[in-house]
């Protein structure tokens, strides 16, 4: 059985994250979707929040779990077992950025926690959390960025 | 059951692409090494030599075979009915290259086959198999950038 | 007629822009410059100085106009009726990041605002708003960052 | 009047060329699409039959003219009596050697020929000139990489 | 007689600057190592104990010397009448950052002060301060890191 | 005695070449300028002819001494007695490769061969030697790019 984690902030979650979990469930026999509490960071959404979130829009994916998680990602692959870490790429900053971390997982967990990456779609390149939220925040059109219901969220949390 | 295929020129395998071997067989199911049968170039070591030698260096992964491909590689994957390509990642160059290559098969498979990066490990983030060869041709000291009988098999071509 | 629009901080303005200005000015036919009024950044100068300032240095121009914005560029634009939207390209970093908005700008315009590309002049390739104030707080030279009249503004934040 | 040259070598003209042009041809008042004749370089098709292609493929854009040219663009720009040169952008290596002929451009015609950038449209990032040779040449489907008559001239060739 | 200076955070020292200390060190005659004193930055180690952790560190060392500086390079550098400064680079995205700092400093000290860089080391590549303050923070084991007397100076910051 | 040698085709030598010869041998107190006799390229002029510029060029630094190789770098370096190599760095293509380089003759030197890169002045940015050649090849003006006498040679060449 493989199993992998796709960890992140999922701040809300977007068709980019969706097309990455959606691609990771058909490679892997079990895909983890977990939210990461970073503490340092002020977040829209809570950690409760952005698991229903994930949990609604993935309901369809039978063999996709969401959860959450604080501290080291090896720590809590290591816990759950899990040697695959997922990680979406867009673009160079993102892959300089990411191949160091995936570097440092690889080496604080001596070889157990591996990474593989997956290209962002092209038709969600452009997507980031952040875009999805400033565009929301002036009342833009984001329905082409995220489904209906965390639109709605997203619009009720600006207003 | 998961399947990949890590497609390549391999000419000649270095401990590079043995350590994205050894860690995709541990990632996927059954893993199929392809040296790709690229008409337009010329290679030092034949398809056929290039095949023997991965499989000696790979005798001790039971579920990794060797094979061999010419034309389209989603062409190749879809005969072999498997959906997940593998490409090592090294640098910004490859990263750029990589990721067109990955969009292009997506694509023109119609998203039948999907491509997962691995990232070098450090130690051999500075080797390529042309680094070997143009070292062996001064004979310079490759013991550390593939196996012995590699190594001879390099020495001889240059002798 | 071509018309486009340069947006930005210039908090302040320095020679980089002022080139990326002129060379716009010689491209188009009308060229408004317009100060982006950024609520979650703390800039040195208010926007109403900003302008001030970029008025001041575009004096010999007579096809660039002034002006300032709040909000998402494709809104504004779209009220102003313009379709480019200009931007200067100084380093990797800058591009990957110029190239997303450049895309999210076209797609959330339904295409109607598109960006071009100018590279900043080897000359100015040294040179940042941010660098600017930096070695003006520590009291260095800026005289061929910006034109006199901004460097003694700057200064007088800085005493 | 605001005048501008798209140079390349269109071999063949893609459907990504195609977005460059009609972008640029709303841009400027007139666009002249080039094809540089370089001698050191063995095309599919000849300077006359990327000529004719192109022609026949933005014959619906009044303002858009196609030439060719050996040689230098900046001496070529100069007899033109034009002052801007049109670039896609695709990726970062793209980027950096683009760049670079940019500044030479703009160097050696002592600034008269200045470059502006315009980023491929996503849905044709993947998309090359030789890539979409490539694929035809394995007999591959390029019906959404380039017009039908495109096509059927890149087929005959590999024949 | 030849002199570099090394400046940086050290925030804190790590075995990667240790790496280029000790390598600088082989290259010049004398190397002054010296901690930038930024005023906008919250440390997690005060200045005085970041150069007490670096004199430490490099004591094997006979020819470096530790110091520290606030303000801009340049000055500090002319003061100390030493003309080259030594930079690491890791990434790409450092390369663009590190590479804008050495134009800007080699032109405001008119020529006088020059940058030369080394590559850090493909067994430190994946080590950063903030990273080794993040593994501390989660009591993560970082003795490969950095050496031990800081390791139990940095856990004493966490508790 | 701090030595060290700026490796490179120098086919032909640039006035960006000569920028890094000029602050290298600032920086040492012995350069060695060494030209690589790459038998698998075709040069335009022959190591001998590219020596003879070399030393034309750098008459006034009497700490610059002009020499040839073949075979790898770091046997040459090695029988010489010198532990540093020079390279200029202009772009990011240029930096991974290099970084690759610099690393493999660490690796492969057990340590013995450093390499300390210089930045190329920004008004050289944009030169290369086969841009000049390019250029040139056309009659266009060089003579911001080459010393006069090496000018002259290169039109010889071409006429």
């Amino acid at each position: 059985m493989k199993a992998a984690i796709y960890p992140g902030s999922f701040d809300p979650v977007t068709y980019g994250h969706l097309d990455i979990i959606r691609r990771a469930s058909e490679i892997f026999d079990e895909l983890t979707v977990s939210v990461l509490n970073n503490k340092t960071k002020t977040p829209l959404f809570s950690v409760e929040e952005r698991v229903k979130m994930l949990k609604e829009a993935t309901s369809d994916l039978p063999n996709v779990t969401i959860d959450s998680f604080s501290g080291l990602l090896i720590d809590y692959a290591a816990k759950k077992n899990i040697n695959v870490a997922i990680r979406g790429l867009r673009a160079i900053t993102d892959f300089e950025y990411e191949l160091q971390i995936a570097q440092t997982n690889r080496k604080f967990s001596d070889g157990k926690l591996d990474t593989v990456f997956l290209t962002t779609s092209l038709e969600y390149a452009y997507l980031s959390s952040s875009t999805v939220k400033e565009i929301a925040s002036f009342n833009g059109d984001i329905s082409e960025c995220v489904p209906d219901f965390v639109g709605r969220m997203i619009y009720e949390k600006y207003r």
